[in-house]
């Protein structure tokens, strides 16, 4: 079923030429990052992920945010897995006469994430190209042999977050508006992995995954692994990052949409059985966080949530995908997720409910 | 030393904000993977290599050699430093309107790079942009915690190289020449990392190094690490390729410009003390293989070789500075190497020598 995705499908396609490791322990879309057993006492977690296109489309003009995304894109993906940050290697390629000033500002972004997530830049390449474009590749250890997966999730478990959701898509929807000239209102963009936390899940949650595509594709593409859907909790807004939300109704953006754009906040959405939700708020008050209630998991895969006064069936598949035909054009992006949501808006209205929200 | 090379210098510059993980064996420059500390029993190299110029350059025009590169570079870089593959993730941005056809051999050249190295792909991530570009970064294992470093070369040394030289910069040649058209003559550059060779390196060599940049870039590096220098063996012109010699001869290109070039063979350069030089050739021939003598490790930090009936000093740091500040440009890159050629065959003459090759 994951293969009703354009990006699933491009995998499938990119990798079915490829033999499998005998040492790999992931199945393809299965995990955030791929594990390897080196050998009884050793497993490792790595994972390659690029900034490309935030920085072709404008969103990265910050040299500093680009550098910063590179390594925390990557070291989410170790979190999502609960594997222990080694570090990560950096291929660069510099644009022709990029200015001293940007090359400072890109490193120095790539140094203070990693002193932020406690882990080291191992090594690099460079090149030199038209157009800036960062590729890293993380390295993780697994004690114990033990990870995080994308599937293992049950109907009847809690669905969980790690933090206020919604800030990855009001921030990109506030660059591609404009309206990120006062730095008053300029919603700041600066994600951390999860990897604090990831230690607790990996005790705890029956799958994982961090939310770099968005929120709702997330569910989705767990949804697709598991068999087994989501209901929201009703009011799920309160699970949305504040300004974020405040910024959504000021553009006139529908607040349900910062979880359906694809620009994610990087948080880990993880499910856990409901016989261990006790001990797991537990555990992660004696380690230091809160996780944010989010959920249930049906059995039904389905993905719904209170929409206009009604509990709405969102079609998660045909929001994933319309990334992928619009090609890059955030404009047409936008105004297709908006349609989306006039069509369901109107399905309310048709349902006898008044369409405020 | 290594600080009057430009690549050297931009490295330093990139990484002088990073802070060093604990857990790295190797410094900045003195090996050709990172090696990492995983626990006392598992030790890992990994490294991570772009190919990017040699695409935007028109160089790799045939998407199934790109592909191929891609994972050879990186395997070249493990064996260098003497470790076991255990696989590849990559991170791929495919042009807009790929045709299927190109993606297609691309991915069959990863596939069957990665079955001639016996090793696999373990991931990867996939961008769109305006030109194909491939990083890849690779996996291996240090058995023992050892592995083989561009330091530790004594004078008195033997040099040896994997496999004949020059190759590389034929083909590179060759298709910057516009001489590419006529299949029979055509160059078949499809390099293979020396892994199986590197097995045996492990045991014997005092330092190590691939070729990827060139015969005397590789020489001129380990130069500089070690603070000595190397002899070439007089009649090193029979450890070139014997087709990519003729190529030269023919394009009126001077033999010893296919070591000059940077664009490597992706063979392994190492030294092996003479006290053990006997046995290592008896290993060798017992793992099938048979290392070529190229000449002696000397304690003056001085590349020298036969040129023109004269032993001459060759400034290798000067050649490699070349590509930097042609910036891409082949052809006056080309034009550069042929004018260090055209002095060096003066001061021959000067010298008292009538300048035939």
């Amino acid at each position: 079923m994951t293969s009703n995705i354009c990006e699933n499908m491009l995998i499938q396609e990119l990798t079915k030429r490829f033999d499998r490791s005998p040492d790999q322990r992931n199945a393809v879309h299965e995990t955030d990052a791929e594990i390897i057993t080196i050998s009884d006492s050793c497993t490792i977690a790595m994972t390659t992920d690029s900034i490309a296109e935030e920085i072709s489309t404008g969103l990265y003009r910050d040299p500093y945010l680009a550098g910063w995304m590179a390594v925390m894109v990557n070291m989410s993906d170790l979190a999502a897995v609960g594997a222990r940050q080694m570090g990560i290697v950096m291929s660069e390629v510099l644009p022709r006469n990029y200015s001293e000033n940007d090359r400072e500002e890109l490193q120095r972004g790539i140094a203070e994430a990693c002193r932020k997530c406690e882990t080291f830049v191992l090594g690099g390449d460079t090149n030199v190209g038209d157009q800036l474009l960062l590729s890293g590749t993380a390295l993780g250890t697994c004690p114990g042999g033990r990870f995080l997966s994308r599937k293992g999730t049950q109907p009847g478990d809690f669905l969980f977050c790690t933090g206020t959701l919604g800030i990855g898509n009001a921030f990109a929807a506030q660059a591609l508006l404009g309206q990120d000239a006062n730095p008053s209102n300029r919603i700041n963009y600066l994600p951390s992995a999860r990897l604090h936390e990831s230690r607790t899940l990996l005790e705890y949650a029956s799958a994982c995954m961090d939310s770099s595509d968005g929120v709702l594709a997330t569910l989705d593409q767990m949804m697709r692994l598991n068999g087994a859907g989501f209901d929201l909790r009703s009011d799920w807004e309160s699970a949305l990052d504040q300004q974020s939300k405040e910024f959504a109704l000021s553009a006139g953006i529908p607040p349900w949409l910062l979880l359906a754009g694809e620009h994610g906040e990087f948080e880990l959405l993880f499910t856990v059985p409901q016989s261990r939700v006790r001990e797991m708020y537990d555990q992660a008050e004696n380690d230091d966080w809160q996780p944010m209630f989010l959920g249930r998991v049906r059995s039904k895969p389905a993905i719904s949530f209170m929409l206009y006064g009604e509990n709405t069936l969102v079609d998660t598949g045909m929001i994933r995908n319309i990334a992928s035909t619009t090609d890059g054009n955030i404009r047409e992006y936008l105004d297709n997720l908006l349609k989306v949501d006039s069509a369901i808006r109107k399905g309310a209205l048709h349902h006898g409910n008044d369409g405020s929200v």
